[in-house]
């Protein structure tokens, strides 16, 4: 830490939309430095060069992007941000947290605990099982106090944020079924990464909308995961994300089997029960739906839901900014509980 | 008829999305003569000059906008087409039958049989009930030969066309439950029409994805209507339809139960029975899923599914331009039926 | 001024984008108070809810909108910015100066110094003439000082900022002729402000680009006067505005006849005289073209040129965000001057 | 030529949009079949495979992807379509031509008839010279009778198409001056073809305006070089285009010094003499501007132009579909010429 209270941070592999977008946080945050910057591609370049948008803000904007020696920026930094693929993440991590840095991960590798779950959605074994057991789920509303000690936070996907916390409150309420959870979610094409493939062009993304993933996409796994470390649920969700023209935002439209003797007092209930101190989460009720434009450039989730009775099921709809929220801002907020700055510093 | 062989048409209210998008491609169909056009706002003016897009397409554009007066456009008409808002297409259709033209409407006062389900979804007394029980629904897959004859087509919804097809044949042959179908579906911004309301400025909709009309949407009533009289199933359906930032395209995301015994082999039959001479009903299967860039500007539907071994559910996906086969050339493709043309005329 | 330093400050008229994107700044401002809000439609209603994407963002979210009585609120408040239509705003501003109040207008009525040529604009007797030669233009860039004294500052519009910055320093030093100045600049959607009108429908602005305003935009009256207060030139402009389809940006694109022995050397020398201090004008030179996307968000405008030796003239480049170098950051940037806060405040 | 009159088409190189664009043309044309595609990377495929767009619309669907073989082709097809780079176009256009097929280019290797101004501007030799002068310009406004003669015909580029039309007819009358002509161009992402490069994801587009190619467009070549020839006007023009978030359509707005003598009456009578009888120039004069959304989907051209009294200059203002009169509509009006089909044929 800084002399002046300050936590000092590194950002290793800040080329991405998620490295970007956590460099724009921490420079602008009034107790966070910006230690070092890597990137393979940018070695030797300035911040403001390679992100023309961060050109001139303050001195962070003159930094000049290194190699990733772990020892060497270890020195640096209190805290070490990996904004690196999966797989590659896990074995990074393991550099620095021996050089004694403090480690939040973007990527998938420290979200799941057991390694034969993580193969069978990733496709390889675990770069760092060793390490598997120590990562803490990077989100804020639940694991709070264990995110203050941990000296590996493994930040939750940009989907997993956006159904876990609508969900998890009235699952542990025992307010909905843990059967046939149902989840549409609408993401932006930033939710894709600055992947240069055909795929993402603006041609194939602007004027279209189309499902994609169907039917187990990856976040599935943490999803259910963290149902059944935090509500003790042992179910399969059933998810399909879409991908729609816009740079950010995701919405998840989740179809819940209410329990019996549930009413819409217990779920407002629940909420406020879960969420009333969270500076992050708004509650909307059931009279407002939400929209990404509202939470895009924020750190919010907005959450609200509806009885039908038609139907007798409950629709649970949430909004954030998927890079925010989603990621980085999400990544700040667990920095901010790590090192006792106010949760809401530089997010506000 | 006209000499030619070719059917002389007008259009009632040709001043929004989807009366422009009829007269489009009334303009281009080979045997449609476009007789007249109305709308109270543009009375005098040229084709071209309302709609700059039309302009110098042929003689067509000539054609100037005229009063709906409903004895004098029956003289020159064998058909009309209403594009009115619903309340106001019920007594207009009937003045227009009763001078003996044949009518496609495009709103939903003629989707219905019952008027208590009329009022309750669509908050007044129906404009013309006597006239209930004559209205054919317009979906040619399931009702082409009582098309064929009909002189009322109440053109279905965008939201319902993309939701029965896929929907139907699986629910005739009994291969899924009628319990907890649930739909999300994503449309774009000219399914609100050209509403000059400021939910619909392009600042408010762009970069903006948000659900609406939670949880009992008008277009509930013709599915379930639908679902009943194709299929014999009572069921409600729960559906949250969602606005994304693009011009046109819905696709709808279905999820259902699947009943004992049935499997993929008995899915692909089920469509292939159903739409195998269907010309706008494109099956992708499992291999490839919809996109509305693949269908926006035709007027087919793709469609495709899943079964998820993880949760013994089958998840259908549909895409359709909502002004195409959602709207207005679902009604061409009526017109055809009805008069004799081959079904895909003017359409491919 | 508020015991601990902070202004006080009121909104009147917020409910436009431009209104929304000051109260926004203002909120996150850490030396200004939001003292009072006030737009006739949104009267009781708290900033939070008018601005669902304020909500829970600090206590200012839960401030309420009010009448604009000017006598409580200049009691409240050291400054007003008035977001108001042209013609409104000019009457509103002698009430709050009347009541000791100082004003930041938004609106044009206080950027020309002739009443005639206000009327030859705007098509309407000025309705505080007496108000003209108080009026300080808000370019901070120019008019520093004066501005730091005024009680009345006339923000600038968004093409004259996007227009007089990059032209100011080259016609000051003589390097490019008077004669044949011409301009094609792009604006986002959100320029034509949140008019409820169907030309900017999501529908009538998506996938569609357009010029307008041709040939005698209302603010050419403010451009050709700066450029003759200021470079002592008189000469009319050439510009045509074009609509594209996104929120938020400003490209312009200026093409100028050289003056004989101007060359590159001394353009750039006279940008970097101009701005080698200012802190939101960021000189890209000829190697990087701007990018509405790099400054989108900031206050910053984004300045290159290109010499064109085929043609012997040249092409100066800029880009802002309208909504904030264009309107409400730069009414921020004019605000912290008055005020002795630093320039930056809140802006950075 | 077919027995029932039609003409065999060949498309060489169909995986980009212009490709893709053309065959959804030659799909639909009344009198072309489409009797050969080919492209490396898709050999084996079906049409609809690899455009699913175009599935299911008729027997092209069923046609699969080929290689190039110029003398099987040459066989088959009247006539061949390069959609093809650059550089690769000119020696690929020499095989099909010895081998007896009329050739349609729709690259820049034909366009210029100068190599040394080809490797000026293209940065390589001209891969086959000995065919510079006998290709003909495919605009069908200057060259039509050319054209109908010609075996290589080298369509024009979007830009040069969006500006020259405009131009000439002005030009040639005298009415204005060759000096000083300043063009600012708007296009859509997809003028930039299918690259899988990081400049053209959505991310990168959207929500982004910017100038590009800055100061000396390869387009230049062709359209001075054009004034040249239709004209007798030597004249640098000054060009800047720029990139706009829409997937197509370009706006060309173009500054001009008019002539003594010239006035609004002159000026409409030349383009009236010019394009009085040609199908696809919409002459909108003075009264409304152009717009993209009005041409896109067409093969027409909006021109409209406004005298400026304050600068005594005039705007001449276009809109086009990029990829249809920009490129392969107008391809396809190039065979319709050369074919004796009605000019319009496949094209209305």
């Amino acid at each position: 830490m800084n002399p002046n209270g300050s936590t000092s941070c590194a950002v290793i592999g800040a080329s991405g939309y998620a490295g970007e977008e956590l460099v724009r946080l921490l420079i602008a945050h009034p107790r966070a430095d910006l230690a070092a910057v890597t990137s393979r591609q940018y070695i030797g370049k300035k911040v403001g060069e390679v992100f023309p948008r961060f050109d001139h803000v303050n001195e962070a904007s003159e930094l000049r992007f290194s190699d990733s020696d772990a020892a060497k920026i270890s020195e640096l930094a209190d805290v070490v941000f990996l904004a690196l693929p999966h797989g590659v993440s896990g074995s990074t991590a393991k550099s620095f947290l021996d050089h004694g840095a403090r480690v939040i991960d973007l990527s998938a590798d420290f979200r799941l605990r057991d390694r034969a779950l993580y193969k069978e959605y990733y496709g390889a074994e675990h770069p760092a099982p060793e390490l598997l057991s120590r990562g803490v789920y990077g989100l804020p509303e639940f694991y709070r106090e264990k995110i203050a000690g941990a000296d590996l936070v493994a930040c939750p996907g940009c989907y997993p944020t956006s159904i876990l916390l609508p969900l998890l409150p009235l699952l542990q309420a025992r307010l909905i079924s843990q059967d046939r959870i149902t989840v549409a979610s609408l993401s932006g094409v930033s939710g894709a990464g600055r992947k240069v493939e055909a795929d993402y062009l603006f041609g194939e993304c602007n004027e279209s909308a189309r499902p994609y993933g169907v039917p187990k996409h990856r976040h599935l796994s943490e999803i259910e995961q963290q149902l059944k470390e935090l509500a003790g649920v042992t179910a399969p969700i059933q998810f399909v994300p879409h991908l729609v023209p816009m740079n950010r935002g995701i919405v998840s439209t989740i179809f819940v089997d209410v329990a019996d003797g549930a009413n819409e007092q217990a779920i407002e209930a629940a909420y406020q029960s879960a969420y009333g101190e969270a500076p992050f989460v708004r509650l909307l009720g059931s009279k407002r739906l939400p929209d990404t434009k509202n939470v895009v450039g924020t750190n919010f989730i907005d959450i609200s839901w509806k009885m039908d009775p038609r139907t007798g099921r409950l629709v649970v709809m949430s909004a954030i900014d998927n890079l925010i929220k989603g990621t980085s801002g999400q990544a700040l907020q667990c920095l901010n509980v790590m090192f006792g700055h106010p949760e809401t510093m530089g997010l506000l």
